[in-house]
């Protein structure tokens, strides 16, 4: 019986992750044969089924991986002790990620696919509600603190926020125009507008 | 010769289209049949065609007919004495039309043909262009009115505000606990954090 390292096993997994990563960005999800992810991963089609049985199972795989380093990212975010600032570096995150046109033809492959098949749907769902559930949390929290503006419910603020999110990578698709980045001080503007404090305290600045 | 009224030509091509919006909203595009366009629009076949020469030539004139309807309500927002109030109604427009599932099905389909079909994109880009030159034209007004804060380019604005239009389209679709109608008070005030005069003025009532 053949011994594997899990550790090596890991590490080979993410490698080719990466790989199909970046043949999806650069071709979609149907555009790409396991083939190709074999040539970018320098790895034989018999090496790849030891470690995915099919393309679906890589797809599924970046979705999880997508939701874990999306709620990693959160659970740093939480640890700070201004929750406003917290909100901001999260916006600067997703600008920078948005800016990135590998990631954010991932992102809207992942949305689209998540249109057309039920279980990529499902996971995407999870994976989304718990982003809100995270951000909710966050933005209770800084309520509390008297750090956020308690004018409108957390859920309407992580609404709001969500609407960004979305609307930047999809703005980022369909307007050559648009660059995130510079975008970055009106779209804090904005987001301030809903979370910051009227009576000109901490979350103004 | 058989000599046709155009009025009532017209009317009856409206209708047609009425029809097929309704089946594109319900099934998509690439799902509806022509002959279902016909059972809803209850003519026949022969006199579909006499009207449009393909599914795709009834795709363009929704994406032309949805073009006129936005730049006829832009220009109307034009009109008003306050611009500030202006935008205000025109989110207000918008998150009425996101809020109508048949419409908002209807422009995703859009969006995401235009993302398939480079005759449906150079459309839906004429379109949108046309919609943020109108737009731009409206915020440049208002701030040189001292009704829109300064602080941010008109481009800029503009930008803010399709990734707010864009973004409440994609959570309608990927949400269903968004719904917009009940978030215009926190979306509004979203907005206003990159519109709203700073001094307190009129563009921060």
């Amino acid at each position: 019986m053949r011994v594997t390292d899990p550790d090596k096993h890991q590490a080979k997994k993410q490698m080719i992750l990466e790989a199909a990563k970046t043949c999806f960005a650069e071709q979609g999800f149907h555009q790409t044969s396991t083939a190709q992810i074999c040539t970018a991963a320098g790895i034989s089609a018999g090496n790849l089924f030891h470690y995915f049985a099919s393309k679906k199972a890589i797809i599924t795989a970046i979705v999880e991986d997508d939701r874990r380093q999306t709620q990693d990212f959160v659970a740093v975010l939480c640890e700070g002790d201004d929750l406003f600032a917290a909100l901001n570096a999260f916006l600067d995150g997703v600008l920078d990620m948005a800016a990135d046109r590998a990631q954010a033809s991932l992102a809207l492959e992942i949305a689209a696919e998540a249109g057309r098949d039920a279980e990529i749907n499902s996971l995407y769902r999870l994976s989304e509600k718990a982003m809100c559930a995270e951000l909710e949390g966050l933005i209770s929290l800084g309520m509390e603190r008297g750090q956020i503006s308690k004018q409108f419910s957390a859920s309407s603020v992580v609404h709001c926020i969500m609407v960004v999110v979305d609307g930047v990578f999809s703005r980022v698709s369909v307007d050559p125009q648009f660059k995130p980045q510079e975008e970055k001080a009106a779209l804090k503007a904005m987001m301030t507008g809903v979370l910051g404090l009227s009576n000109g305290g901490e979350a103004q600045k």
